[in-house]
């Protein structure tokens, strides 16, 4: 099959993951030195993985914006802008009305910091969302260009793909934060943790073995400050709560025991 | 293998799954019609099924201990009780202590109640604690008998085995909740759950596809009221709070969500 020519907007950890399945990739981030958005007119499919902090529980889409400023009087409009950024349900949605003049698709990453790469070539899954017909194929057929047969493919509306990735962040902090209670009951009992670990683990419905990193509890590092979960679960918590009108009760005592380990690594100092 | 004289005490669902697994059981269970306690006598492990009901989250043990003072006049001291009955960690160690003549094991039963008989003849794994040498070894030679070479065993100590069972049905139920969460944000947004449920459950670290009826949600059967679930949830996280002093905060929310799912169910008639 022949490669689509591919653009990356943003050369941190999942742009440089992204870039790294395909050949020559055209690269458009402006403060690592990628300063020339030009590169970005021949490609097919562009992605787009900018930061989007969250901000008050909301994305901070200042990034995006700038770029799509940027770059719009320059693609043609057979092009295809797919958000690897983490954006809210309906954020892509959004976007299309703005720049009417692009094709957007959501294809929301799902890759650990330190293996992207792996994760990167080696998918659980593809989510590709896009709301015209056609432009999530499009997508998709770059990816099985490059990927293994056996990977599956989620092909959905962009607020369902939105949707997908919060969710997986979300419980991936649930799950976390339940066994660090499961972990401090074991402590008070003085139960060995490794094996009531090993004993859950081998319950496919809690996580194989294999992949399951989030039922190790590392007593030195109590709860989660990586640069994905607690951003996640805040932006999906206030989105529930002030935009559903929903209690997200479990999300609010995810965060709830998150605090409190993180406060806990900070008294052991 | 040479297969154990094996006895079953209480022959509902767990008991007879367990008994389906041997040639020729012993079965006690007076109320069923298996009166006669004697057929006990020569089995070298006994499996205790009974119902251990959560009151005012704890352990009813009433029916354990019936069952204990009728039989423990009958049994050699070779001889081992395996509990099956889900029961909080240290209550083994503490019959032991009670009924210094029994040998006693924990082997928590992780059977769905509609499959009981194909996930005892295929578990997951098998989980049997023990607090003195060579018990676990002995209970675990009796399923090796019986069971695929590929099963994995995990043998530890009885506290430790409670606690798997009680954290790993307290994640069910905590599962069944969180998605419950995302199932109600997508009818607000008018997004197919059926499509999120996909694309979270390609991830192993959320759950394989072929075990994971935990991410299916019944629109028209909102919650978890199954025997072992709401029953397991309170006496678990009673125990942390009352017994050990912990906060249980996920577990408290996973309750929380249950009973607006279930109230919903009411409303809905």
């Amino acid at each position: 099959m022949v490669q689509a020519r591919v653009g990356v907007i943003g050369y941190g950890v999942v742009g440089a993951a992204t870039a790294g399945l395909f050949d020559n990739p055209a690269i458009y981030d402006p403060p690592k030195g990628y300063e020339d958005p030009t590169v970005l007119a021949d490609c097919d499919v562009i992605f787009m993985a900018v930061p989007v902090p969250t901000v008050l529980g909301k994305n901070d889409l200042t990034i995006v914006h700038e770029v799509l400023e940027t770059i719009t009087p320059i693609l043609r409009p057979d092009q295809i802008i797919a958000m690897r950024s983490t954006v809210l349900p309906g954020t892509v949605r959004a976007l299309q009305e703005q720049y009417p003049g692009v094709r957007f698709a959501s294809n929301p990453e799902f890759l650990r910091a330190h293996r992207a790469f792996d994760d990167a070539r080696h998918p659980y899954r593809v989510v590709i969302g896009a709301d015209e017909p056609g432009i999530a194929e499009r997508v998709a057929d770059v990816y099985r260009a490059v990927l293994d047969p056996d990977v599956e493919f989620v092909l959905t509306d962009t607020r369902t793909a939105e949707m997908i990735k919060y969710a997986a962040n979300t419980f991936l902090a649930l799950k976390i934060s339940f066994m660090h209670e499961v972990w401090d009951a074991c402590q008070i009992l003085g139960i060995d943790y490794a094996v009531v670990k090993r004993g859950l683990e081998l319950d496919p419905r809690i996580g194989d073995g294999e992949a399951n990193e989030e039922l190790t509890v590392q007593p030195d590092r109590l709860g989660f400050d990586d640069e994905c979960l607690p951003k996640d679960l805040a932006a999906f918590t206030s989105f529930l709560q002030n935009e559903l009108g929903l209690p997200a009760t479990l999300f609010d005592a995810t965060a709830t025991v998150n605090a409190g380990m993180l406060s806990r690594r900070l008294v052991a100092g």
